[in-house]
């Protein structure tokens, strides 16, 4: 019998950075344990709403959550857009997604580099025209138009390290290939 | 005083069509009435978690929402990805986002075609390869690399017709400049 001592993991911003480089390692080691499929199945209720149910992924080789517990959220309209406004809408979920990949980007990379932060605080918004989904104009697009962006960080790192590391966000890259975002940090 | 007939508006699948109608002249009138600007606050909690509040927005002219609810909502991610799974992670939100504008628009445009629909299921899934959040290879994008979405609607209009309206949504416009959207659409 061997007497290991089991030293306990570093865990930086919440996140076990620990874990985390066995699973940069695992990854490096075998590129399949990093292909993700993440999914969803939605039905429409009336008029503005329908809801999604997420429950599993496959991921690192396995199928997770698949006998767990499953998110059911809804998406509606707001009455001015002739919904109930009994749930955000899909353009408001996109900027949920946005701003909270950028935010667990941040705290996750901050931690792999040894970066405390202490908080972090935003503000995103974006513009869209009714004209696009509307179809009343060629010249307008049907998404938003510009995103922008303001973050509020504490910690002792530079903004400017801070905005780099936003640059790894998987929603970032999927809307900001699409959507000007500007983005503007500062830290305190 | 006069003596109006209140003439009852046209509603199908759930939408005031007569309604639409009026928001699609004032918008070809007046294209201010058309622009409108959707934003949130988000905090970091810890870790992998973040939360969204989700409030007020512009649009016609007028903040909405402003002394109404908010609606407030969390981003997480699964236990694999060094969280504690209380939330749908950003980038299953992301497909939320799609999936419901994607059945918001059949119904809306539908409507306004006067084209009744029945249901509308959906099943959406996204691959995404870790490596690029990771930052082990520059050659993988750090977002989804290919969406599928697999809509059925019950409806007599063909499914093409159904699949060129599904062109119309603005988070399919955001999401699709940026990712391949494979779209199947099947009517019964």
């Amino acid at each position: 019998m061997s007497t290991e001592v089991l030293t306990p993991p570093t865990v930086t911003n919440g996140v076990n950075v620990t874990a985390m480089k066995e699973v940069i390692s695992a990854v490096q080691a075998n590129p399949e344990i990093g292909k993700f499929n993440f999914r969803l199945k939605n039905s429409w209720i009336e008029g503005d709403r329908n809801r999604s149910t997420i429950k599993d992924f496959t991921g690192a080789l396995t199928t997770h959550r698949a006998d767990g517990k499953a998110f059911v959220f809804e998406n509606g309209e707001h009455q001015v857009l002739l919904g109930r406004d009994e749930a955000p809408n899909p353009v408001e979920w996109v900027l949920h997604a946005l701003i909270g990949c950028m935010t667990t980007t941040t705290a996750y990379h901050c931690a792999a580099r040894g970066i405390e932060v202490g908080a972090i605080d935003s503000e995103v918004d974006g513009d869209l025209d009714l004209r696009g989904f509307l179809g009343l104009s060629d010249k307008v697009r049907k998404g938003y138009s510009q995103i922008r962006v303001r973050m509020r960080v504490q910690t002792e790192a530079p903004a400017e390290t801070i905005k780099a590391i936003t640059d790894m966000s998987p929603v970032k890259d999927v809307v900001g290939r699409s959507v000007p975002i500007d983005v503007s940090v500062e830290t305190y």
